[in-house]
């Protein structure tokens, strides 16, 4: 057996992590409840033991370092910065990481770790430039140029998720208002099917369900029927994801947007459409040049992503 | 004398160049006619012709190379693309450079000359990550990452004005709606200026001038003396352009943003209203944290941008 990283995705639910090669094999891999309301040390001591167990196999010296993919982490502080769903406060993850496991570590947040993770093992292992958004239930992104991720001068760069693109638009989660996740996300659709009932008066059956019980997976099955209102939630987010991937194309020049996450598996309702809107919101000389693809990671993106990272920083 | 640059900058009117040493110092300057309805081996014909007189005594040996800032100039390909307000076409620039001045040339466009030229001799110097926004007539920019310019996959990185930021608003001569420099801009200054007199009923000097006659210097002079129109289309632009810097520095974090150009001038009204606008639309790990800064380049900062070019390429 060769030599690996132990990859670890935090999530505000459950905790995924595996033993993955340079090659991006995943070795063992297990999950354990977050616990949001615990410490972080308690998780990674969790973590720890689950690691000695027999599937797991640690060979000594094997374990070359640790990469993790967590909600507000930063790069450059090692310091994981008041994260919305953990009850962590601000804590130096990284030391955390070192006390527990005694070797190397690196963290960074979930969107970013997908872009790595496409660029070592994925869809982006073609590419120098290009750009990962992730559609769960916000939006994520990731920026890769010349190669390298752009954390930029505080660690946090790549929030597309929170550029605004209409000030007199909707309230989002961070307190402002007009951010593309309140829009292109599965909860932004789902505001998109609320605002549609109240301005359309076509028959949709979605008009049959609370509010509360609608989801994006409802809405792409109703929209595959033909449901009129769940056809135009589609378009509507494809056009405000079409005119935002064109906006950061402009100021990057990327070769390609790599969507991920669960939304980005309506692919035959989202993907064609958000190329449409991005190359009529592109200048000339930008057009015809983009690609838009999915994912190019089968299993369990989020640990190989946090994979990725340790990986890059191991080999520099 | 120490070695130099041949520093040009083509502009629709006038092409200015000069002789520009390592540390940034202009020996020799001229501007001539562009005359852009001729041909661009003509333009840089009579450029060799100029440089040949007293003035410039280019010691053989002493000129290692040249660099040049033009509208639609692509780094990777030396051609310049179809200028707007050139009749040249499509041109291998730096294969007419080279058969001109016979040493090595770089070519890129004006906003990111600018940049350059604010790393090396401006206001950039001290960061690493930051943005230069060039405020005249159109509005353009140039990305700073990681102390490089960013170019992107095709060259052409870093088109701030032609982000969307009103995909239901004006019209812009690029074709498409809602682009930036549609509202920010000396020309997008004056539109707004016109919008306000149609939505307000407020009294102002700006309704007894017709529209050909409002230029941003007069709307400048009036917001000074107090007129509501014209203080209110200094806000409404600096409202625009902090929520788009806002989105800018999401994407790529740097820590400052340069503005430079014509309108830059404005300062007193456009710079404090621009980060508090900024500020409103960041979320809150990204805020306190970016400075908008005027040019640090006193005399011609477009030579200078196009020699910072150069020096920057043939220090590698």
């Amino acid at each position: 057996m060769n030599d690996y990283i132990l990859a670890i995705d935090v999530g505000g639910t459950n905790t995924v992590f595996g033993l993955v090669s340079k090659d991006g094999k995943i070795f063992a891999e297990a999950s354990i409840p977050t616990h949001a309301e615990r410490t972080a040390v308690d998780l990674f001591k969790r973590i720890a033991t689950e690691i000695k167990k027999d599937i797991f196999q640690i060979e000594e010296g094997k374990l070359l370092a640790v990469g993790v993919g967590a909600p507000n982490a930063n790069f450059y502080s090692g310091k994981v910065e008041n994260p919305p769903n953990l009850g962590w406060g601000t804590v130096d993850l990284v030391k955390i990481l070192k006390d527990q496991f005694h070797v190397p570590a690196w963290i960074t947040n979930d969107a970013n770790a997908s872009a790595l993770g496409e660029l070592l093992f994925g869809a982006g292992k073609d590419f120098k430039n290009f750009i990962v958004v992730t559609l769960g239930t916000g939006l994520g992104s990731g920026v890769v140029v010349d190669g390298e991720l752009l954390y930029g001068s505080n660690g946090f760069a790549g929030e597309m998720g929170h550029m605004c693109i209409d000030f007199h638009g909707r309230k989002c989660t961070c307190g402002k208002r007009g951010c593309l996740e309140g829009y292109v996300s599965a909860t932004g659709l789902v505001r998109t099917v609320a605002e549609l009932m109240g301005k359309r008066i076509t028959a949709s059956k979605l008009r049959s369900v609370p509010y509360d019980a609608i989801t994006s997976e409802l809405v792409y099955n109703y929209a595959l029927e033909g449901d009129p209102i769940a056809l135009e939630a589609f378009e509507y987010t494809a056009h405000l994801l079409g005119v935002s991937c064109a906006n950061v194309a402009m100021l990057t020049a990327p070769e390609a947007f790599i969507f991920c996450g669960g939304l980005a598996n309506a692919s035959e309702l989202l993907f064609e459409q958000t190329k449409k809107y991005m190359e009529m919101h592109l200048i000339e000389n930008f057009r015809g040049q983009i690609k838009i693809l999915p994912s190019g990671m089968d299993n369990n993106p989020a640990v190989l992503g946090a994979a990725a990272l340790a990986w890059m920083e191991i080999n520099r």
